[in-house]
């Protein structure tokens, strides 16, 4: 008789977005007069630019006639489109990163899931408390996270690194000595970040420990102090101790056309054995690239009036998160993020737990945010608003917060 | 210090289709002035569709619009392509299942790697040899097949169903009892099928058992024998025993466009847990969904105007594994397949490896297909031809080999 996984029944509850998307639908069957405002989930709202529309047109052209016509792509994804990478995001910052130590993928959510894969199932992960849940739950079920206590609500063998008001939302290194280690800054979901030299003293330490760091740099874009490293490869010494993860879903509007890319150098190994190859061979036996239209689409990205479009669309949504932020504060709210991240997080008045305030703000305000609680222990309390709305709506969305 | 997963290294040589490119490489790089034929990989070379082609430049001037912008996906897929399905891959064929019962991914080589994530490591699989490598290869990423020996070229803990000239290439019952079973029918390598009478042989084995089928029908369309199953679902008891993997890459093109789906009844239960509710699980968490546009692709596919062009495009692909069967044998080769398969199989001459009949028909024919022994070596003195290359070159291909 077949046996499933067990470790996918010490999940509790389910994914933090569909639990909210259920509350969501509930409410509206209820209360179908309500013009509920999302501000939750990290999802964009403005169109894709108009550089990468007609990239796409261009290439959907080409799949209309034998002679253009793209089956496989490359195990690694198309060369125009790593070369686009690596000179852009990578050399152009004093980045040394080759185009073939860039694997193209479908998103920085499947990549972050799967990168545990290539790991021994003994090693011991560290993460920010609160978290991005796709980290701790991918390792839960690979069953490499222990048990799990309801009452602390933290796995037995998961080392946690609270990220509170008390050191600015950035984490300490952790007593226990960790082999994976998950960064993500400009961070979800407290949208703090940490200095060049900060990431400089992580980098030193996982080569130290002989600790991977898992750098998830998907909020990239949105930096705008000079101080803030938007590659972990700006580091010295990264080449031998860090995987970095992109994506296009925050800096080009790709949440649902889905691309993204995970760097892993060629130093980067373990008794000689190079994670690339690991990878390799796992993109190679598990994957099948993403659709050419969409690596065209990416390479649009990097064109010059596609860069111009991009930073627009983020100057927007960063906007957005100006307002909140101010809007939140000027409400009398305690609030933190928004200035290198379209992530605000924010404090619960009056000691109200996350979900409670999540229900409050959707029956008075009928507003939608994140429970800061579902991205763990440390989050409770807060709660999380991004800036991914339309100008409009988040104004709207600020102007019913303050009547509350 | 971290730790790798041990179980990569186990692997044999890289990914074989990754092996023929190196030695095609190599070979067009000594010489030059070579026309090379690529009867290998199973990529198709017909341009997409035009029904197809309409709906992703319709779906792309969506996403260049706020009020039609796309941004994450629903989790299991967009209703308007699960609808689709289910009527006409499934409710036409008299097979009971639902839209909910369907999931969307972008490709059946990633489902059908990833699927083995919600068994537990202790199951133990069967495969047909020879088999899609896949299959195995993500069951040693993962752990599950003991050790490799290379003289038999066998893992311990896999049990090998052989699909020879013998058994007519259905495999047979093991004698050890599986938990998984692998059958891929249309066959990919052989080209051979089961009758739906032999296929409900199968479920009621596994339903027997307690064992699930993991049924792969990516080659499905081109079935023109009526008593030949589509589905699994057509057999009796399917629903509580079977996992079905579908593509869209050999029915409508789409392998460089990504889209697939795999089906789990609601039934499909161990020890009362739904493995519907595991995969969404797994869907929820470690992926985000197929590009919007993709998926109005793949909705035309259903259309009235997409559904007779595919048809045509099947066909084109059929007359040529017609092309290749017919030639081969009239060359004096034994050769199976081509009638409900893209696939021929053919006998190697003179007793020759397949890898020797590889650098032999790569060499003087300036042919490329695949080696039966990097299937499982059941495989062994057999050799792979394709039915996706244009008309004119397959024409040209039997011509060489004709002349040898």
């Amino acid at each position: 008789m077949f046996k499933i996984n067990d470790n996918y029944l010490k999940l509790p509850g389910s994914y933090l977005f569909s639990n909210i998307a259920k509350k969501v639908n509930a409410f509206s069957e209820q209360h179908p007069e309500a013009t509920i405002i999302r501000l939750g989930i990290g999802d964009v709202t403005q169109p894709l630019a108009p550089a990468i529309i007609d990239a796409l047109h261009g290439a959907v052209d080409e799949m209309a006639h034998a002679e253009t016509f793209r089956g496989y792509a490359p195990d690694l994804g198309y060369e125009f489109l790593r070369n686009a990478i690596a000179k852009n995001d990578f050399a152009d910052r004093g980045c040394e990163i080759a185009a073939d130590e860039i694997f193209i993928s479908d998103g920085a959510k499947c990549d972050s899931g799967n990168i545990q894969e290539i790991f021994s199932l003994d090693n011991r992960i560290a993460v920010c408390d609160p978290v991005y849940p796709v980290y701790v739950d991918s390792n839960v079920m690979a069953g490499r996270t222990g048990s799990y206590d309801p009452l602390t609500e933290r796995w037995s063998d998961v080392i946690y690194m609270p990220c509170t008001e008390a050191n600015g939302f950035a984490p300490e290194f952790p007593k226990q000595t960790p082999d994976l280690i998950y960064l993500c800054f400009p961070n979800n979901p407290t949208g703090a970040t940490i200095t060049k030299s900060q990431l400089q003293e992580w980098v030193d330490y996982a080569n130290r420990v002989g600790a991977v760091i898992l750098f998830d740099a998907a909020y990239e874009a949105y930096i705008s102090e000079d101080d803030v490293p938007h590659s972990i490869y700006e580091c010295e010494g990264a080449r031998t101790c860090a995987i970095e993860l992109r994506s296009f879903s925050k800096n080009a509007g790709f949440t649902g056309t889905r691309l993204g890319f995970t760097v892993i150098p060629k130093d980067l190994k373990a008794n000689g054995v190079m994670l690339h190859a690991l990878w390799a061979r796992r993109h190679g036996t598990k994957y099948n690239g993403a659709p050419y239209i969409v690596q065209k689409a990416g390479e649009a990205v990097y064109s010059e009036a596609g860069k111009k479009q991009v930073t627009e669309q983020v100057a927007y949504y960063m906007k957005n998160a100006q307002t909140i932020r101010e809007g939140l504060q000027a409400a009398g709210f305690t609030a933190y993020g928004g200035v290198n991240s379209p992530y605000v997080w924010l404090k619960t008045p009056d000691h109200m737990t996350s979900w409670e305030f999540f229900d409050y703000l959707l029956e008075q305000a009928n507003v939608v945010g994140t429970p800061g609680s579902g991205f763990g222990p440390s989050g409770e309390g807060y709660f999380r608003l991004t800036g991914f709305g339309t100008y409009e709506n988040t104004l709207a969305a600020l102007e019913r917060i303050r009547r509350l």
